[in-house]
């Protein structure tokens, strides 16, 4: 399992993925799951998988070795717009399905789920969610966020908090990595470190990842005192009123 | 879906469930999920349940009609221990599941799971969940809460503030409403209004179902200023120092 999230900001986006691949649980393996297809000036685009590893490697690769050839019809660098680059993705993943679905089905899913953000010169950023099918959805202002694998656990903080308008750059990475504590504290197959990429819309300059550490300072003091911080509120609320059973 | 949540605190117990019911987004309908099973002075006890609705409503007919019949193996007000009541729970299951699961698998997933606790007279409180096959786990000192159902969006607040021993019964409604809350935002099939149960852990006295509607005062003041103290929490939380991509 993993676990993806891409945050669809007013000002950029603040892509995460945690590393945890596994085939069983003796059989665990760090991976990278976020990759870049960016070219200074024109195009800045961030791939995160999720699913079956050799799906996704494969479609990360044909994209890879595509980039920039000319004539291409899935040369990312083409693209005029990030829908048209979105369509590229989703029709390289059927590609990928075509040739191996049916071969891999026997032994277990051979589907994926892809996160795919960006922005290309002259269009607006934007966020996609690629499904297996090929087709794909895309973060609206109302909907400014998009999760892909183990999502469930990490949705309630950003359902309360997260807004596309008002969230700045330094709230959406701690939205971030306290989406990903909740899903690790409940869920083996999501673990970090975690891979993140922030994208400042309208620069076009080529992103870094930037890995937090199981024991990342930082990452150790924001779980803690959130955690801390939930607890001093539940205390401070106030309780129910009910005679007899609640003394206050 | 159903969710169903128990949470087992030094003092006592604290049990909730959502009421919906359906089998289809076309028919969608009320129902009590909470049964109580108690004699004033012996024995408090109270049966949460999740899955096909025929197989709960059924365990749950048959343990009411059965309660107080002398000789019967599965009375409930016969067992000693809440541990030989949790059994038998486990044991109608397992008798309701032999009579009719060949005859619904074809049709829908015939099985179910509950949520079982409660004190006997002479004995501590206890809360268990008993599986399809009629086994059960009990809660501990160190895994002081249970669900069943849709139970993900709702575990992450119950991993940070729920605690056996520190935990009031307060903070314990404030903490089941808003898992609650939690689930219902990301899941349709969990739905208000909510049935719930608080029981003093040596009482032996008859518990009352208490129901929040929707439109409940005081679970609406919670939610939003909940909300609101999340949203300030993350905006108060330091912000990650990362030199020319965040500003702070």
């Amino acid at each position: 399992m993993t676990y993806g999230l891409g945050l669809y900001l007013k000002d950029g986006l603040v892509i995460t993925a945690d590393t945890r691949t596994n085939a069983g649980i003796d059989n665990i393996a760090t991976i990278r799951k976020v990759n870049l297809y960016q070219s200074a000036g024109h195009a800045t685009m961030v791939l995160v998988s999720a699913g079956n590893l050799a799906t996704t490697q494969a479609v990360a690769a044909l994209l890879d070795q595509r980039l920039g050839v000319v004539g291409n019809p899935t040369n990312l660098f083409d693209a005029h717009t990030m829908f048209d680059a979105a369509t590229m993705v989703g029709s390289v993943l059927r590609e990928v399905m075509a040739a191996n679905a049916n071969f891999v089905q026997g032994y277990g899913d051979p589907s994926a789920t892809l996160l795919f953000a960006g922005q290309i010169a002259g269009g607006p950023h934007g966020l996609f969610m690629i499904y297996s099918a090929g087709n794909f959805i895309q973060a609206t202002v109302d909907t400014p966020f998009l999760q892909i694998g183990e999502l469930k656990y990490g949705k309630p903080i950003l359902d309360r908090a997260m807004r596309h308008a008002e969230t700045t750059f330094g709230e959406a990475v701690k939205l971030s990595l306290l989406s990903f504590d909740a899903t690790v504290r409940s869920n083996l197959s999501v673990a970090p470190p975690f891979d993140m990429v922030v994208y400042r819309a309208g620069s076009l300059e080529p992103v870094e990842i930037r890995r937090f550490e199981k024991h990342d300072d930082y990452y150790y003091a924001l779980r803690q005192q959130y955690s801390q911080a939930i607890r001093s509120t539940i205390t401070d609320l106030p309780c129910v009123e009910w005679p007899g059973v609640i003394d206050g």
